[in-house]
């Protein structure tokens, strides 16, 4: 039986996921595979804590180069996560000829042209399922599963500790700072949490399912960003009122010829599929033209679920290899080639409206509000004034019908700025009709 | 650019939906494939009807072995669906060298053995992505996406005839008589409903999910089947007062020996994702060792979904003849050449169950049907006797706790002989907890 010689890097958890399930799956790998996957040597600063999982020790080494230079090792794992050294690392390793698979969304968002450039380049396949949706085969489901489709669009909840906190403060009424600090007890959020609530996670991933849904090249900095530390048990409530749910998504939709990406809280209607999906799950919805509306969940982290979606890259590869393949080509490599569109800019956006403005509770204050937003052709769906005074203020909220991100921008810079309007104005965007 | 020559054979519904796709996306398929695929001969028996797409007169045949014995054609689409002819077309194209794409779920429930062998023998490869789930890709996410996991679990919505039928029944109250009639109206049932309602469908895609799932041979007998037809609106009722919601179930359990597979009416609770799922939509939901649990969603019938997955497994097919490649081998050909275990007797099952009693409403009826229960070792969890006497009977329902089938068959035998008893007990499984 032929045997493959893989080098892993990053003893995390991530990496003991990967070798857990290396060990406690080897059997049933290897009659899929029809090969033998060797995890020939691991590669970690930090070689003395107890991972749970019991390893050679010759195979430990401090030195990457043991992995990345090993004229044995046919596939390398990038499991350190960051832009560097992980970049250089990967780099390296294809220029030695290797195969690589990596969970690196963050590197993937922000080089990927490079990276897929020099596996183009030196002939090898890189593989990234475990970037996105942590066990969910999003990745292969979209390059391969959904291939006939023109991908019109695609509703993604792709970070775990948002929707946790989104979740609980939904069941409890809680608000952000207390239910941040009771995930991070958990375990379910980091202590420096700006990545994950503020939207930049979950960006990064929409970078890379964007790029091969929509075919085209994602700068990341195009992705409109914009976290959920902002939003307040208060608004949670009135979504419900109005029948929705608030979730950080992101979205990305394909006009024809442009293309919008954008992540934000947005307000979906409580019987969406979406809205179900509770907790630190996942799940992307995708509307091909074909194929219609599709839903793919699961979890989107932890070292089993993202290990279970780099050991399905790394026996792809393995696979190859026994039969002496080499699959690069338009399908391996992403779509990004085919530039189907150019992403949108922010302000052309066009969606409903939750505006809720903290106003003085005095007459003639809705109709200064309304004047406005009539004035940037604002058209308004529904009114709620209701709830005690605080500090002299009152909410109102207001449901708009489809405006432009341009014209909510400028009226609420104008009401923002009234004598009657005591906060800073909250603006959720909506998902009337997901399609 | 290369061209792959392909024939296809049934221009119904499905086969319809293919050439609309490779119509209208046949240049975004051609960048991402790298090459040109074409339609090159269309076999039917009906050459006339109009089925709303263009397609050159020339190409159409009302001889299958312009398709089939072609030695232009690489690739052969079966789009007519039932055993026979289809095997036979399937077989000789086969042995003429050709790549076969089927939607053909009874086929490769009934004869799946015989085709993958026929492949293996003749060095092709079948796709068969589109006989399941219609276009979710679930073939490939069991085969790839969770390669790296013992399956522990599996539970489809397969058939949506049957998900519209009991969705409906649930929105609106009415029987399974109307709602039928109901379905054959707007074309969500056949005119012979029977392979629909009666489970049968859903227990051909069992058969394939289960023997990739759980790498086992399955016959098809071995699979218990029970339909939707002795549902009623009393017994929907009754399960939503208990929190659940009934549903068509495909189900597949691993306990680490034997699995279990079974297709029938199944009480999930309400807030599981499965009970989420409605209309003609279906979903399939896992549990893999390390992925935890996920859930696959989409249509599972009509031309455009079910041609976005057979497109998907065409344009596979076409990358390795482009390539030169030929992916025979155990990750294609299916796992059930694994063996991990044999399928468990159906009395040997273990789960909840609802059962609605029909008694004369007289004293010491109850003591008498939970003391034959007592006897044959289940445990009654709750019970509910209320409503209004039809025929001079009352329903009494109960939840058991977890019971063997064997002993449950053997207390209903008992109990329905009774005198108090005014028709036969109504049965439904319940999923507790689906893990």
């Amino acid at each position: 039986m032929k045997e493959i010689k893989v080098g892993l890097i990053g003893f995390g958890t991530v990496g003991t996921g990967v070798v857990k399930i290396l060990q406690e799956n080897a059997s049933v790998i290897e009659q899929r595979l029809g090969g033998r996957i060797y995890l020939y040597k691991i590669a970690d600063i930090d070689l003395k804590r107890d991972r749970g999982v019991q390893v050679p020790t010759e195979i430990l080494t401090s030195d990457v180069q043991e992995v990345i230079a090993n004229p044995e090792i046919s596939i390398v794992l990038e499991l350190i996560g960051g832009i560097e050294p992980a970049r250089t690392f990967i780099l390296k390793a294809m220029e030695s000829g290797k195969h690589v698979v990596t969970a690196n969304k963050a590197l993937l968002a922000l080089h990927r042209e490079e990276i897929f450039t020099a596996a183009q380049k030196y002939g090898v396949r890189i593989g990234f399922e475990a970037s996105v949706g942590g066990g969910i085969p999003i990745i292969r489901s979209i390059r391969e599963g959904l291939v006939a489709n023109k991908i019109i669009s695609l509703f993604g909840i792709l970070n775990g500790t948002s929707n946790y906190i989104l979740t609980r403060m939904t069941q409890e009424g809680k608000g952000f700072r207390e239910t941040l600090k009771e995930a991070q007890r958990l375990g379910y959020a980091e202590a420096d949490p700006t990545l994950d609530v503020e939207g930049i996670d979950a960006a990064h991933k929409l970078s890379i399912l964007a790029s091969l849904a929509f075919g085209i090249k994602v700068d990341f900095q195009d992705i409109f960003v914009e976290g959920i530390s902002h939003i307040t048990p208060l608004d949670i409530q009135f979504s419900r009122e109005f029948g929705y749910r608030v979730k950080l998504l992101a979205i990305g939709k394909w006009d024809g010829g442009r293309v919008e990406l954008r992540v934000h809280p947005t307000m979906l209607p409580a019987d969406h599929l979406l809205s179900t999906v509770e907790g630190v799950y996942n799940a992307i919805y995708i509307f091909g033209d074909a194929v219609g509306p599709t839903m793919f969940y699961g979890q989107g982290a932890g070292g089993l679920p993202t290990g279970s979606a780099v050991v399905s890259d790394l026996v792809d590869l393995c696979r190859d290899i026994i039969k002496g393949l080499n699959r690069q080509g338009p399908l391996i490599t992403p779509f990004w080639s085919s530039h189907q569109g150019v992403v949108k800019d922010m302000e052309e956006v066009v969606t409903p409206y939750y505006l809720r403005f903290t106003a003085v509770d005095r007459p003639g204050v809705l109709s200064k509000i309304s004047g406005i937003l009539g004035e940037h052709e604002i058209s308004i769906a529904s009114v709620i004034q209701k709830g005690r005074r605080v500090k002299g203020a009152v909410p109102i909220v207001m449901m708009t019908h489809e405006a432009t991100e341009r014209n909510i921008r400028r009226a609420l810079h104008e009401i923002n700025r009234l004598d009657v309007i005591r906060a800073r104005t909250t603006l959720i965007r909506v998902e009337g009709e997901v399609t």
